[in-house]
C-alpha cells in the first residue's frame, strides 16, 4: 500500500519515507529523470548504486515511442527499462509545451504533433492517467496547463482555473488503484493569491500528494523560494510535497528548507553529458584545459567510480575526445552527487541541524568556483 | 616475465596461455580496442566482467590526444584508464595509413598531419617503440608500412622491405625491457613468396610473439584463410601469433583453425554502437522494426545484462531513440559474444573437437540469418 510517514522535522523542513508496494523512498529524495525508458547514460543497478529509489518516466516521450499501449503489452515500464523499484511518472503537460509542434489547448485536451514524427496526438486529463496505468507508474501526475513563463496574471489565472478542471476529471479517471498515488499539481505562477486558490482546490479533491509546477522556468532562484514560503504552508502536513523539475543543488537545499520532500531535474544528467561535474568543492567543466595534468579525483570525498579510479586528466581526455565514457562516469558521479546530498540533508533534519547545514553549504558554494548556471528543465 | 605456453593443439589449432606481468592470457584471445584510452561504451569493470584478459590501445591515437609523454606523467596507460590487465599497444602504422593526413613516408619514418587539428607529427620506428615504452605497454607492436590494398606485386615488395628494416630498428629500440614483449609484424600482402620472406626476415631478428599485419582490408575471406595457410606455418610454433584487426565470428574461427592465437577487432564495438547484436542464432540489426514488440531476450544463453535484463523490445526501442545505454548494451553484449566464442574454441580445442565446433559453427550460420556485413577495420 502507497504511504507517507514523517519521521522528523527541523523548522519547515521535514524527513521521512513513502511507502510504495515496489519500495521505500527515503525523504527528501531525489529522483533521476527516465525520460525515455533510460536515465541517460546509465545502467539500471548503476541508477541504483548511486542511491537512487524512485526514477521519473516522462509520459510524453514514451507516449510517442514506443506508445504506452506497447510497453503495457512489454508488462509494464518497470519490466520494459528493468528498474524494479518505484517509478513516478509526469502527466506530459510539460513537455507538450516545450517540446511539441503545433499545441492548441482546448477544455477537452491539448492537439500536438509529435517533436519526432510529426504525427498528430491527443492528451486529455483522461488519456494521461491512462497512459500512466498502462506504464504501470506507481505515482502518476495529473495533467495541467503549463503556461509559458513570463506571463500575466489573466493568463495564469484562466491556466490556473483550466489546470484545477484538469485536476478534477484526472483524480475522476485515476479512481481507485490502491496500490498506486495520484498527485495534484499547484499552479499559480508568481501569484501567491493563485498558488492559494489552486492549493485549496486541489486538497478539496484530495490527492496522495500535491506537487507545486511551473517554477525553475526562469523566475530566478529567489522568486522561487518565495513562492514556496507562500505556497508549501498551504498543502496538507501528511502528504509527500514535490517540487517539479528543480533543480541546482542550491535550489534543493533551499526547497528542502520550506518543506519540499521529493525533486526531479535533467541536471546532473543532462550537465554530465556536457562535461559538468558537481562536486563537493565546486562545479567543474571537465573540458577546461586546466584539468588536463591534474592527477586528483574528482571529488576525494565521492564513492562513485568516476572519483574512485579515475582522475580530472582522465575525465577531461573522454570529454574531449567525445567519449561515450565520459557521459557514463560524469552522469554517475553527478546521480551520486545529488543523492550523497540528499542523504546529508536527511542526517542534518534529523539531528536538528538542518538550518546550520544549508549556512554551511551556501558558504562552501561561495568560497569554492562559482558554478556555471546551465539550462534548468524537465 | 612474459611468457607463451601451448597446452593443447588439434591440428593447427592451438590452446594455452600467454603469461605477462599484468596477468594471463588465456589464447585464442580476443582483445577489445580501446582506441583512445576506453573502450567504446564501457567500462574497465564491464570489459573484464566480459572475460576479456587484455586490451588493445592505439599508438596514433594517444600520441595526438592526450600525448603520451602527459600519460606517462600521469603513470601510465594502465592508471590513466584504470585497466590493470595486459594492454597491447599497436605503432600506429595502420591509422596512419587509414585516418591521417597528408602522409609522407620516408626511409626514417613517415610524417602525417593528425586528423584531430592538423598539427605536424612524425613517427619513426624508434618513436613508435618510445611512445608504447612511455604508454607502459605490456605487448609493443614494431611500426610497419601499411600499403593500401589492392596494391601491385612490386608496391607490396617494396612496401615490405621498408618494413622489415623497421622491424629491426623497432626491435633494437625496444632493446631489454624484460617484463615486456615486442611482436613483429609479416607483411607481404596476399602473395606466399613475400610473406615468407617477412617470415623469414623476423625470425631471424627474434620477437617475442608475431603477427600477421595487411589483412582484413578487403581481399576477402578465402584470400585471408588462403594467405594464412601459407604464412603461419612458417612462425615459430613456441611463439604467440596474432591476426592483426580480425574481425568478424567466422573470420576468427577459421583462423584459430589455421593455428592464430590473438585476435582484436572493433567490429563488436562499433557495430554495438550501431545497433547491431551478434547472437547464437544469427546476426541482428536491432533498427529493425520486428524487433518493436518482441519480448524475448537478444540471446537466450548469454549471460550479459543486455540479455539476462532486457528484451529485444527495449533494445529496439533505446536503439531508435538514440539513447547511450543502446551502445552501452550492445556493446557488452557484443563483447560477450566474441569472449564466449573464444572460450568454446578454447575448450573444443582442449577437447580434440576444433573440426566439429567449426564446422558446426558454419552451419549455425548457414540456417540462421544471413549476417549483415559492416566493415571490418582497426
Amino acid at each position: 500500500m502507497f504511504g507517507f510517514e514523517l519521521h522528523a522535522s527541523d523548522g519547515a523542513a521535514r524527513t521521512g519515507v513513502l511507502r510504495t508496494p515496489r519500495g521505500d523512498i527515503r525523504t527528501p529524495a531525489f529522483m533521476p529523470v527516465g525520460t525515455a525508458g533510460a536515465v541517460k547514460a546509465m545502467l539500471p543497478d548503476s541508477v541504483r548504486a548511486t542511491g537512487a529509489e524512485i526514477v521519473l518516466g516522462n509520459t510524453y516521450h514514451l507516449m510517442l515511442r514506443p506508445g504506452a499501449e506497447r510497453i503495457a503489452r512489454l508488462g509494464g515500464l518497470h519490466t520494459f527499462m528493468a528498474w524494479d523499484g518505484p517509478i513516478l511518472t509526469d502527466s506530459g503537460g510539460f513537455q507538450v509545451m516545450s517540446l511539441a509542434k503545433l499545441r492548441k489547448v482546448t477544455e477537452e485536451g491539448v492537439a500536438f504533433q509529435s517533436h519526432i514524427d510529426g504525427a498528430n496526438e491527443f492528451l486529455s486529463p483522461e488519456r494521461a492517467m491512462d497512459i500512466q496505468r498502462l506504464l504501470g507508474s506507481d505515482i502518476q501526475m495529473v495533467l495541467d496547463e503549463c503556461p509559458a513563463f513570463p506571463a500575466t496574471e489573466t493568463q495564469i489565472e484562466s491556466s490556473l482555473a483550466l489546470s484545477m478542471r484538469w485536476a478534477k476529471r484526472s483524480k475522476a479517471a485515476f479512481g481507485g488503484q490502491p496500490d498506486r498515488a495520484c498527485f495534484g499539481i499547484v499552479q499559480g505562477g508568481v501569484f501567491p493569491h493563485l498558488r492559494r486558490r489552486s492549493a485549496e482546490e486541489l486538497i478539496e479533491i484530495g490527492f496522495d500528494g500535491y506537487a507545486v509546477g511551473g517554477l525553475a522556468v526562469g523566475e530566478g532562484q529567489s522568486t522561487m523560494f518565495e513562492v514556496l514560503d507562500a505556497t508549501v504552508p498551504l498543502l496538507p502536513r501528511d502528504r509527500p510535497r514535490y517540487l517539479m523539475g528543480v533543480g541546482k543543488p542550491d535550489d534543493i537545499v533551499g526547497a528542502v528548507l520550506r518543506g519540499i520532500d521529493m525533486f526531479d531535474c535533467v541536471l546532473p544528467t543532462r550537465s554530465g553529458r556536457n562535461g559538468q561535474a558537481f562536486t563537493r568543492t565546486g562545479t567543474l567543466n571537465l573540458r577546461n584545459a586546466r584539468h588536463a595534468e591534474d592527477p586528483a579525483p574528482l571529488d576525494g570525498e565521492c564513492r562513485c567510480p568516476a572519483c574512485r579510479k579515475f582522475s580530472r586528466a582522465y575525465l577531461h581526455h573522454v570529454v574531449k575526445a567525445n567519449e561515450i565514457i565520459a557521459s557514463m562516469l560524469l552522469t554517475w558521479h553527478n546521480l551520486t552527487y545529488y543523492q550523497d546530498l540528499m542523504a546529508e540533508l536527511r542526517a542534518a533534519i534529523s539531528s536538528g541541524g538542518m538550518a546550520e547545514f544549508a549556512a554551511g553549504f551556501a558558504r562552501q558554494r561561495q568560497e569554492n568556483d562559482v558554478p556555471p548556471d546551465p539550462d534548468v528543465s524537465h
